[in-house]
């Protein structure tokens, strides 16, 4: 099992401006807007090269312990090592990223808007049309109506599914959940038997395909027992580093496929400048995401409000006004 | 939790000759010969029509009770009504079966050989060419070398895969793995740490598929985790009904995918007419997983090497000599 490192500076959802560059990198000049990748995409490897996986291995270990391909990290406080979060650290005016952790986007794409493609809402969508290749006229349940899974619940729309489940224990979370496409919601709370029998029930043998976006392991065993024998789909976007799940094996042996997805199975810097042109172009949303805007002083209210579940992204500005900044070190929007 | 009727007759991997057909039946006449299926084909039905599955629903709740689609099975003993086991009851002279449930075979197919072809022998196969969608020159792992498992080495082998290894505690099953294509065996017993491990070391990251064929879910948890990440398959064709499997969640997530597979994923009656079709061209090794031939009256020296794990597979003949018999009431070789 696997530990963070700490101290270290979160934040990894994040769009900015390349204030300058190391002598080697030549895909990037200063003044180019990006979002930082906590998936690189490095081009070069045997996993790069496959169309079945976006996994970069590209400096995997040392982004895992916190440090850049030197094993330094490019972060102090008090001249003690702070260390860098899934090699972006976006929570600070400035980070430092490798090149190939980077998206380069149109100079007139809105910094607070497109930071979302960074991680939740790139996932979510992702896992609806990548991992779960979600079909035309399908079933679909979306376990947790958080960014991840209202961009799920976006990826099954573009997917044009026939019955779209939103499946929350907030019910504040519905009505966005419908803006987004939702057909209908429930709520574990109001049955008393298992939201799996329910939803079993309302689909007549289970959905196509059930998307936990939530990051519980009872929650994953449920949403693979929503899905119907012969071809029912889970796909797991929500994280969970150390726990397992329990798999009713005959379910998986009617037919059913478990299987998760890091970043919506996106090859990073492809799928992320794909889906900015994609809001560029009004096919995808993204504002609606977007529920508060705060400084980087007040981020604590930000993380109360994530906790208690109100409202879905806050929009955290780093820098009081317009500024220019240093390979890619950034001014980050998270 | 379902539990199979009692009393019943047993017997499900079968071959014999139609003896007579019911007044509705059209593609079968006396004489045929034929493979009953515990799964049916009936072509009818949404799943029959989807290129997805292979889980027909013709008389699938009937089957599972033990009886035929009128409620009522065939079998009586001194008055009392006996069940029928996966709508086959084949360690029978005699027995009834759908004609959705029969593929008609070869005039000149022997019966003593193609009667694998019923259920072990296609299934494994089938798990490493349909379910594993094994790709040329990757890298297996089977898990099981009895029947089942033999023939997905087969399936490994005929989709050129360049490294096989076979997993099994009983080291009496290495040699015929070899024969069947494994490229090396292991036997988990002669290691300290656990077989996952090993095998993530023997294949420096994992192997592309694994195949579990013991029908143990702590195996099959093994199984998972000795794939790679990135794009690891994990096929579960053996069998537990009533039991749970732990998954590591973050093994899923950084890509692996698990399955299961009823029947090898084959379309019962197209799959086992095409396997037939191979083994008579010598496409398809069937005669080498025979180890033994008993008469019925010896049916019970067969169970006691099958529980001691002596041979692969042995082949009961139900009819001391040839001879004709009544849809589709047949005669048997299991
Ligand atoms: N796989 C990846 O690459 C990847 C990327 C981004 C995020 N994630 C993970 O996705 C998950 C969701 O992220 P998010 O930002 O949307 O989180 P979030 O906290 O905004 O949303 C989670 C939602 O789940 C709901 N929920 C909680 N318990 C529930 C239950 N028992 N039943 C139904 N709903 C329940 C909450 O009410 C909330 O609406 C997290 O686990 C996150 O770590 C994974
Ligand atoms: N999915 C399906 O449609 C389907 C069809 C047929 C058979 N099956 C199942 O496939 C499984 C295998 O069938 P078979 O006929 O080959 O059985 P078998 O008993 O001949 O073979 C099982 C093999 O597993 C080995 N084994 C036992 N424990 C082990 C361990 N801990 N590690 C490694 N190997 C171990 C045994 O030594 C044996 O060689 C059974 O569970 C059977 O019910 C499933
Ligand atoms: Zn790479
Ligand atoms: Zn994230
Ligand atoms: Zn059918
Ligand atoms: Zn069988």
């Amino acid at each position: 099992m696997k530990f963070r490192p700490f101290p270290l500076v979160l934040g990894h959802e994040a769009a900015g401006i390349v204030e300058s560059v190391g002598p080697e990198v030549t895909k990037f000049s200063p003044g180019d807007k990006v979002i930082p990748l906590f998936l690189p995409q490095c081009g070069e490897c045997d996993r790069c090269q496959s169309p079945k996986t976006n996994h970069c291995r590209k400096n995997w270990a040392h982004t895992q312990r916190g440090v850049m391909a030197d094993g330094t990290s490019r972060i102090t406080h008090q001249s003690q090592q702070v260390y860098q979060f899934l090699g972006v650290s976006s929570f600070s005016q400035y980070t430092v990223v490798p090149d190939t952790s980077l998206a380069k986007i149109p100079s007139n794409a809105p910094l607070d808007k497109v930071c979302l493609l960074g991680c939740g809402v790139s996932t979510g969508y992702g896992a609806a049309l990548n991992a779960g290749k979600i079909e035309k006229d399908s079933s679909c349940a979306v376990f947790g109506l958080g960014a991840v899974g209202l961009a799920a619940i976006m990826g099954c729309q573009a997917a044009q599914a026939k019955r779209i489940i939103g499946v929350d224990i907030n019910p504040d979370k519905f009505e966005k959940a419908k803006m987004f496409g939702a057909t209908e919601c429930v709520n574990p709370q109001d049955y008393s038997k298992p939201i799996q029998d329910v939803l079993v029930e309302m689909t007549e043998g289970g959905v196509d395909c059930a998307l936990e976006c939530v990051g519980s392991p009872v929650i994953m065993s449920a949403a693979l027992e929503s899905t119907k024998d012969a071809w029912g789909t889970c796909v797991i976007a929500g994280w969970s580093e150390t726990e397992a799940m329990s798999v009713n094996v005959e379910k998986i042996l009617m037919g059913r496929t478990l299987k998760g997805t890091y970043f919506g199975d996106w090859k990073s810097v492809d799928g992320v400048s794909k889906l900015v042109e994609d809001y560029m172009n009004n096919k995808l949303k993204l504002d609606e995401f977007i529920t508060n805007n705060l400084p980087l002083d007040q981020i604590n209210v930000a993380f109360e409000h994530m906790k208690i579940g109100k409202g879905i992204r806050t929009v955290i500005s780093l820098w009081p006004e317009e500024a220019s900044d240093t390979v890619a070190t950034l001014k980050m929007n998270q």
